[in-house]
């Protein structure tokens, strides 16, 4: 399992998440005994060693930050890392081999996000210690190819032979069962800590979160980079203009600069990016990172023990 | 257990699918104690009627037929149904309000496929003795919400009492154990039984089959039905129309009339359609039935043994 590879007690790690993870829910997931990420997506580099320093000062136990390369300021932003002595780094949306070598010669723990075989393989070859498979069902960016987390978990336990962590599609002990049924050897639940009392997110976003139902997001702007959000008014602009035959130029025209900030964390349910998965139409309050892990322990345990007795016939001596 | 319901042996469904589950793979799979399903969506009357004879001599065990409720035939397939006395029935693709009454008081079970929580309730409602829950990740016709199996079926137990068959990305023993993890009551496989020697899809479909890769299929004509195929020259025409901005009438054209036909039984890979789900890429040999239940079985039990040891934390007493 991956907490022995982290050093936390459970095999939960809460997804870095743009906007929403800052220091005290990274902290707080920490104090719980699962892995907190601090989200440097969102981030200049000033303000992530803000949020490194307060996170030291939060939690005594392991936390990381999660850093998507395809910044022009990354090289600032792993800087810190290293010179705050964050333990855990995990990257993704960008090629591993140059900053994994870095942060392994520095003693870190590194993990890189992959949605297809071929990166699981490239990450592996960088020298990760571990990867996160993440599926359609996901919020946020995503892959090209549209492998759910049922299908991916499988593929990628074929492929490479270091941790599987399973992200998408788990916000409840019952799918973090199946995650481990899968072949996972640990979770990444992003869009339930999205909506978490300690998360940053704006509180009108949270509650956009509790409320989605069943259809309430769709994978977006797949001629850029794919992305999973709730279906609001920018994303029937961005579905018509597609429908129209609209190009990539168009398109970023259309998605413009800051559209994450202004939905999720300025809360502005309109015009703005509000990224969150399939499953938020499981979340069904907003709760403190304590009660979710007490919640998520429950659930697990009588998933689990209804499991143990499974027969898949009356006689199973067959 | 769905097997309670069906008098199976085993609660595994192998999915009616069209010009692949004609008598022969459908008697195989209830006769190594699943429940087989005539797939009636590519027959004729007297074609359903010829098959349902053929398998009632190749089984003495249950055997179902799957009817999608598009076609304008399907008043007669259900007299049929009725008149051959099949005990089970499988609708899909419509509104089961209709037929499952009529076939509910002629004493017959009945099950139907849905893919979000209305159609659950309409089914439940219409007076279904189980649904099949579809996910994203599967192939063939699929639904609007793209919801995957992993979110899909707990949506599902939130809003029906009946037992719910889990659908889409299952193809081994690990997938099986997710799913009842998700709280299914049973399994619905498809693309495994579809590469099965009993089936009645062309050698080369099989093969390309057992040949699809990671990212190898994709969910296509959004517009018309969304139907989940290998990205081959026809589905890469089909794109290629929508990114230029093609409305449905350009795509109904350019889709014309029997490509599934062409595709799947006829081994035209490059202008047929080619309907096949997502764990394509985790199948890789043609085998019997048995062989395949023998897999499945073997796999599940690994699965099992290792979900049943497994601690959250080294100190279990948490």
């Amino acid at each position: 399992m991956i907490n022995a590879v982290f050093k936390t007690k459970y095999p939960i790690v809460q997804a870095g998440m743009i906007w929403c993870s800052g220091w005290r829910l990274a902290s707080a997931v920490s104090n719980a005994g699962g892995l907190g990420l601090i989200g440097a997506g969102s981030m200049y580099p000033e303000v992530l060693e803000s949020h490194i320093r307060k996170c030291k000062a939060a939690t005594s136990r392991p936390f990381g930050v999660n850093v998507p390369l395809l910044y022009p300021q990354t090289d600032e932003l792993i800087d810190i890392i290293l010179r705050e002595k964050v333990p855990i780094v995990f990257t993704s949306a960008g090629n591993p081999a140059k900053y994994t070598q870095l942060l392994k010669r520095e003693g870190r723990i590194v993990a890189h996000v992959i949605a297809n075989q071929k990166f699981a393989v490239k990450a592996v070859d960088a020298g990760v210690d571990a990867v996160v498979a993440e599926g359609f069902e996901a919020g946020g960016h995503n892959g090209l190819e549209e492998t759910t987390t049922m299908t991916l978990i499988p593929l990628i336990r074929e492929v490479v032979n270091v941790p599987v962590i399973a992200a998408g599609g788990i916000a409840n002990g019952r799918q973090m069962l199946a995650a481990f049924a899968l072949g996972a050897a640990g979770v990444q639940i992003g869009s339930r800590f999205a909506a978490a009392a300690e998360s940053s997110a704006h509180q009108a976003f949270k509650q956009s979160i509790i409320e989605a139902k069943d259809g309430a997001t769709a994978l977006a702007l797949k001629q850029l980079v794919p992305v999973r959000l709730i279906k609001n008014t920018f994303y029937q602009q961005v579905k018509a203009a597609e429908l129209c035959g609209a190009d990539r130029e168009t398109l970023s025209a259309l998605l413009g600069r800051g559209r994450a900030k202004k939905g999720m964390f300025e809360g502005d349910l309109e015009q703005g990016e509000l990224e969150i998965g399939q499953v938020a139409a499981l979340i069904h309050q907003i709760q403190s990172v304590d009660e979710i892990f007490s919640d998520l322990f429950s659930e697990f345990k009588l998933a689990q023990s209804h499991i143990k007795q499974l027969q898949l016939s009356e006689n199973e001596s067959e």
